[in-house]
């Protein structure tokens, strides 16, 4: 059986032995009895306890050997002493599956750590199947399961998502949160310490769950992060994967550690993998509700422009400006299209986008503006504004949008009402089935809007097959082999180059020189002016040691500094680690300067590209991805910082070349996708000289 | 009577005149009286209208002259063509105070601008005060008054916030939102057309009124920004003003304008004035509402330091990482502190900050652990957080947490709660008064503490006294006046250096010189390398022509460098409007290029610095400020930006002087305020030289 399957056995479960069920009120053991039992699980519970003859009316047993039935999964809350036996009694009774509830474990102290290392070798040993342990429980709202084994007092209402969670705890508030934003849940799994069952399985597990059309995860650590992008950027073309990280900030890392006892990973490194795998990641649990809101009820466009209609002037531009931060674009209302509304409205309605229909509109106006909107070829997606002003139409509005909907289905609405605090209850009488989002604030209609649109885009964009590059691997290899051998993690500037070439990185043409004769020869080859820069086994960097010289004019100049240079040389190279001297072509930049490097973190090589020179440290101009690098990624590498600007035509230099920049990035990932021994690259500058050629002018390699 | 009095006798008002009163029901003549009854105004109500013997109960007049009482005001709903002769009655019945509800002016087209035009004029001629047209009315919830003079169908609670709004409809949403976050109102003001009173009033007259503790502000222009800075800047030291600007985009500013018919400001101005002023600006009305809510609840407090409790790990990581979005420092427990708490919480809590009570806490552990917290000298601010997990205990937890407030009045709290749907409602039938600022999600409450957070350090901050420069005025308006004479607007750099020059600001050693001779004598003085620039009359651009030389090493170059100089100056300057060529010193400048310069927009001089060089238009790391600069404007244009970390010590060179940098942009400001008739200073660059002195090093002046 796949890992898949036996999560599935326990999702999916017809029987459930609850290891620890008590009678006592309010004690776990009978909380996740009486969950069982309210939420109306469909298969058999089997209460587990010595003491009692039931537990809420079911009949007990005092070991999962007593059974003697096929159990699907136990759900274990017992003090965690008692673990390891529990999982030898349930290997004797035949089940593969455990739901730990119990804590205390890496989570509390280098006991509970020693014991957890113990449960997942008796895990692994009976090949047996673990979401816990230090978790809420899981729920699944299939109405042929109706699975609620959490031990919380929340049933939630059945929808659509999938929510998985670091925080067993916060489960509970979401589930508190969704019906007031009408979202309902289908599976939620708390995914406590990820001793076995990390939250990869469980978006491998949803991918092939048609029930759940949208996965939402608070995480606060990766568990893998190669794998991690392989499932997401495969899983997240399927349905939308929404993701809150935390642990972004040094002190709330802190806050993490201490809390799961997982190590939380480096905030770029999940930035990168979020942006390559194209989950969209949210900062708070307030966008992501916002977010979630509207792809649990909007497709995805036909067509991106957007009209607003507003029965009030303020919010309006508010929603425009608004719209305006995002890039959102708004549709151009067509002659037609102002033909009919003028037809049904006042004539101090402003008829434009945006539609204010004024204070005055009634419930008709609204709809009927709504209709030609939605039948307008210009419009894609429609922004219902709506104030409680002169009439309450509040609930009828929704209604006719409704219908609309189903009448349009190309079409997307989303609505934000400022009307009294009994909407709800109101709106549910009335439709008690509302597939509107509907927000309080234009800002959060936005967002969530925003993010479907980015979704739009992500789809339909075309991956553009990788060039395919000559390269030569051999020499790679064998330069990173004598290192090795050597036991130098550094490789010098010359091998750095050699390694560059051999993948037909741009360099700026260049040569090694031992001798000024040397130098000279390779000069008059390339061309004055030009740099020296000395090639060490030690040094890496050459410019604080002075073993740089830029902007050798001629062979006088070059003969002056070339001694300069061996006289410098001299008080700091006294061993000899000097390997050469190269002697590089200088790229007269227009200050176009750029770094891009590649760094492996955890398991993961991350590129980055962005602004270099000076301003490398001050204005962080610098995007990450990670690799390997699809052609779209080298792209949004090179386009998405404001670094970007400068790669057009600036101050009468010519627009870079694009095509080189992006080949060179898609190299620097096969480079590190063939020698997974590379730990870091640095390319620091590139520059972009005045006809828009790129070159790398210096590089820096270091292995594992 | 002062503007303020006679506003006074509108808001305050003891009776008013409905004139447009109707018995019709839905009619806004009815919406009015209807409100004013139901809202209970404790003065007289006079509807006018001839054809009903009374309207909702009261005797109707036919006309206000037929009343021969005192009347406060008139409250108009009149079609907008009677409003000129109603204008008049009113005078013959000795009203001075209006309201003019009815539409249809500037708003509309050009008939009702003039309309509007004609209104303005007889307010004037008969010394009345009037607000509107085009407005919803106003409200003053003081309990002695007790006026709702809107037609819409709201009646709002009564708090403490005065709200003044230019998109009257947007009010009526407000005013449903308000109670939902348990704030209320004591006065509405919607602006409508501001054809006599306007935002400005209102601010003043809230200024004087202390039943007002926070002004609202929702504009989309700001009528005059120089009066808007002084009195803003004044009005927000005693109460905090929160402003809601829309019309940032320029399809918002389209929208603007078709919507109310005034000219949306550029935005940059706005920002500038918001900060000068020490407006809070939100660019939404959740941020808007969020901060009033915390604001109406909760004093600056003594000590900045936050501490975070909760019973769910992720929500409290989550605002640890917000917080620290914010820069929000969060307290360090001491050990005084952790032993109280270990004593109360079970071992799984972990004694920290965030402080996570775990899922199992009870309603003791949550109040003795905020008392703790409350009691420590270490912590400000509690964010308390709580999420229904076992126990119910939200209602309760708020309780307690309303009586610790008032034991510990100099420490504040903010609470993040999601729970269940019917919260608000529970809370309300238990502490109907709650003063604690309740949110459902942890940005928003932190968003709002941190505009608390920089409140505090705004009425904290000293205001260093302006030091005293030394400056030839009479330099300045002597050139002024001759090229005012001349009818030149742009002073040629030679002049626009000696404006500066008079003034003390400091710039690159330079000389004026009409032949070589002159040139090489200047030279000499301050020293090679130099740069030649032309001062000419017509060109402003001068690098664009040829005109500027960089880098003449020595006498030699100087000659050659001259000569290609002129030959160049013949062919586009045949008409001889050279003055002269400045003969400057080169700043050998580290890449920190900088710009300054003034832009007069509106009435108001805006200040502005930031990143110069090839990258200021890519980057736009620029900050302004409204004129007149004060000492700590200066240095928040200094320091807010990306830019200000190029000040610091950066690859070798010194930090700049900060002193002089400041002094500069003072002696900018002085200059303008001095010499209202200069539109446009431009100083790029402004350079900062290896050893950290300041330099400007171009200059150009524009005049009205």
């Amino acid at each position: 059986m796949s890992r898949i399957e036996k999560l599935r056995k326990i999702i999916y479960a017809n029987s459930v032995a609850v290891i620890g069920a008590s009678q006592k009120k309010g004690k776990v053991g009978n909380e996740l009895i009486l969950r069982l039992k309210e939420f109306g699980f469909k298969g058999k519970i089997y209460p587990i306890n010595m003491n009692y003859a039931e537990v809420e009316g079911i009949p007990t047993y005092a070991s999962v050997t007593d059974i003697k039935k096929p159990i699907d999964f136990a759900l274990i809350a017992t003090p965690k002493e008692s673990i390891l036996d529990i999982i030898e009694q349930c290997n004797t009774a035949g089940i593969k599956g455990l739901i730990i509830i119990s804590s205390g474990f890496k989570e509390l102290d280098d006991d509970g750590a020693k014991l957890e290392l113990e449960i997942k070798k008796a895990i692994e040993k009976y090949d047996m199947t673990l979401i816990g342990p230090n978790c809420l429980g899981i729920i699944n709202a299939d109405p042929n399961i109706m699975l609620n084994a959490c031990f919380a007092p929340l049933n939630p209402v059945v929808g659509k998502i999938g929510l998985a969670t670091q925080s067993g705890a916060l489960a509970s508030g979401i589930i508190n949160i969704l019906p007031q934003i009408r979202i309902g849940l289908r599976q939620m799994i708390s995914l406590g310490n990820q001793t076995d069952i990390n939250v990869l399985d469980i978006i491998e597990f949803w991918e092939q769950d048609d029930s759940i059309e949208q996965i939402l995860l608070y995480i606060e650590s990766i568990p893998d992060s190669k794998r991690f992008k392989e499932i997401c950027e495969r899983v997240n073309k399927k349905k939308p994967i929404i993701v809150v990280k935390s642990g972004r900030s040094v002190i709330g890392t802190k806050a993490t550690a201490s809390h799961t006892g997982s190590l939380a990973g480096d905030d770029n490194l999940a930035n990168a993998l979020f942006e390559s795998a194209g989950v969209i990641r949210e900062l708070n649990l307030r966008d992501m509700f916002g977010t979630a809101q509207v792809f649990n009820n909007c497709n995805i466009p036909k067509n991106q422009k957007l009209a607003i209609l507003t029965n009030a002037g303020g919010p309006g531009v508010l929603a425009t400006d608004t719209a305006s931060d995002y890039n959102i674009e708004l549709a151009e209302l067509s002659q037609e299209t102002k033909e009919k509304l003028k037809k049904i409205l006042p004539p101090q309605a402003g008829v434009n986008n945006p539609l204010d229909v004024i204070a005055s509109a009634t419930r008709e106006q609204y709809t009927q503006s709504a209709e030609i909107l939605f039948a307008s070829k210009e419009v894609g997606v429609l922004l219902v504004i709506y104030l409680y002003i002169t009439e309450q139409n509040d609930v009828g509005i929704i209604q006719d949008l409704e219908k609309l909907k189903l009448k349009y289905p190309d079409k997307q609405v989303i609505a934000v009402f400022m009307t009294t605090t009994d909407f709800s209850e109101r709106l549910k009488k009335v439709v008690p089935n509302c597939t509107i989002p509907i927000f309080k604030y234009g800002i959060d209609a936005i967002h969530g809007l925003n993010r479907l649109l980015e979704r739009r885009k992500l789809l339909q964009q075309k991956q553009p097959e990788k060039p395919i590059f000559k390269v030569d691997k051999t020499a790679v290899k064998s330069i990173i082999k004598e290192y090795q051998q050597k036991g130098m993690k550094q490789l010098s500037t010359f091998a750095s180059l050699k390694v560059f070439d051999a993948y037909n990185i741009p360099l700026a043409p260049f040569g090694s020189a031992k001798t000024i004769e040397d130098a000279k020869k390779i000069a008059e080859k390339i061309g004055y002016p030009i740099v020296l820069k000395i090639s060490d086994y030690k040094i890496s960097h050459k410019s604080d040691v002075g073993g740089v010289v830029t902007n050798i004019k001629n062979k006088a100049e070059l003969e002056i500094e070339w001694k300069a240079l061996f006289d410098r040389i001299k008080s700091f190279d006294a061993k000899g680690n000097l390997e050469c001297v190269i002697v590089m072509k200088q790229i007269s930049g227009s200050q176009r300067e750029f770094v891009a490097g590649i760094a492996k973190k955890q398991s993961s090589h991350i590129a980055m590209f962005g602004l270099g020179g000076v301003f490398v440290e001050i204005f962080k101009e610098i995007a990450f991805r990670a690799c390997p690098l699809s052609v779209n990624d080298a792209m949004v590498l090179i386009s998405s910082t404001k670094a970007s600007k400068l790669l057009g035509e600036v101050r009468g230099n010519k627009a870079a070349d694009i095509e080189e920049l992006k080949n060179l990035l898609l190299k620097l990932s096969k480079l590190v996708e063939e020698n997974n021994e590379i730990k870091e690259i640095d390319i620091n500058p590139i520059m972009v000289a005045k006809d828009g050629s790129v070159f790398a002018v210096d590089a820096r390699i270091l292995l594992d």
